[in-house]
């Protein structure tokens, strides 16, 4: 009874990890529709969100018949509920790399960010990749020090979210008023991405120690 | 046994309205700081963001318990489960209503948003207060024609929010590269809080048709 309950935790374990691979993948490429403008990887990306859509589906009904036939207790009980949670934030990653390609594909066929703030979204790209990898690394290995890491990240993507709004202090923005305001959005899209992975990582520290996050996951919310 | 089942699950919807009232009282309070650029007031709501998730923490530590003593199966389960998810949309209203008293205190005194925005965003407050009530009568009821007033709720604010963009267009605006970020968040604050007593509705509906909402939760969230 013990063996098929985890065998199916397992399952369910897995199916997180495979769906931040696929919400990567799609940050990635609503990244390159960005900067790029190109339709065509914008129009995949916020279609392919249906799939991470049906994987969080299938995890949560996973996790429901979990509960009705192994009705665990204590902390498998927790782990359990734990996964339902986790689904629910990396999900909504995936909606975030949607709003990047539907942002992409308001402009087309202008770039929706101004040429000079490229850079930065590039590293704010790179930094959610980082991100989603060690969020997929901390869920496999249930390890605690992958949410220090990820901590460590999103520390960087807040920075770089204010460099961002550094941009439009002053007299200093020459690229109108429609191009702050995508550019306000995409930051702040790519910026909360890295606080769920940062809730997904406070949920593993409370699983594996019994106690909340660096920060608590409610008041971190941006 | 089974009284005792209904007996817990009844106080979890009543912390959940519960919730709602307080999250609408916060909403209703950070427009006020917003419009009224009230330092004292927008402190207040801040800090009392910490009561509304610290509710939220007790649903989800109810519901396990729950899960726990009482092992449900079936719908039953599903209620607990569902009740989860609602407590975590709710309490996101919260975090958003803090924003909005966030965005207040950054401009004090000066004030976030143009006086000649000050009537919508009055709109869709007055909306978002409607939403959250309905919302909190919907749980209480288990009413899906609560779900579809939601809907409709948030259909108007989604409206006031393509509104509040259409002012960014060509060269109307007069107010500045500052303003128009601030506006930009503050209307998507609003906004989002709409999604999630959507999300909640459309949980509602599940619950008690087994089928998803008009829209997908998770695709809906924009």
């Amino acid at each position: 009874m013990r063996d098929a309950f985890h065998d199916d935790l397992d399952k369910v374990s897995d199916d997180l990890v495979e769906m931040t691979t696929m919400v990567g993948d799609a940050m990635r490429r609503a990244t390159a529709s960005l900067l790029e403008a190109d339709l065509a990887t914008a129009e995949s990306v916020i279609a392919a969100d249906d799939d991470i859509d049906a994987l969080r589906r299938e995890v949560d009904d996973r996790a429901v018949d979990l509960l009705a036939r192994q009705q665990p207790v204590a902390t498998d009980l927790r782990m359990v509920v734990t996964a339902m949670h986790m689904a629910s934030d990396i999900e909504r990653m995936g909606d975030l790399a949607r709003h990047v390609a539907k942002a992409a594909r308001r402009r087309y066929p202008d770039g929706a960010v101004p040429q000079a703030l490229h850079g930065t979204i590039r590293e704010m790209a790179d930094v959610a990749d980082r991100l989603v990898a060690a969020t997929g690394k901390a869920i496999a290995d249930k390890d605690v020090h992958g949410a220090v890491e990820i901590s460590r990240l999103d520390d960087q993507m807040d920075e770089l979210h204010r460099k961002i709004f550094g941009e439009f202090l002053g007299q200093s923005w020459e690229h109108g008023t429609e191009a702050a305001v995508d550019t306000t959005l995409i930051s702040r899209y790519y910026e909360r991405f890295g606080d769920h992975a940062v809730a997904v990582a406070d949920r593993i520290v409370y699983l594996v120690t019994g106690r909340y996050g660096t920060e608590d996951e409610g008041l971190r919310g941006r």
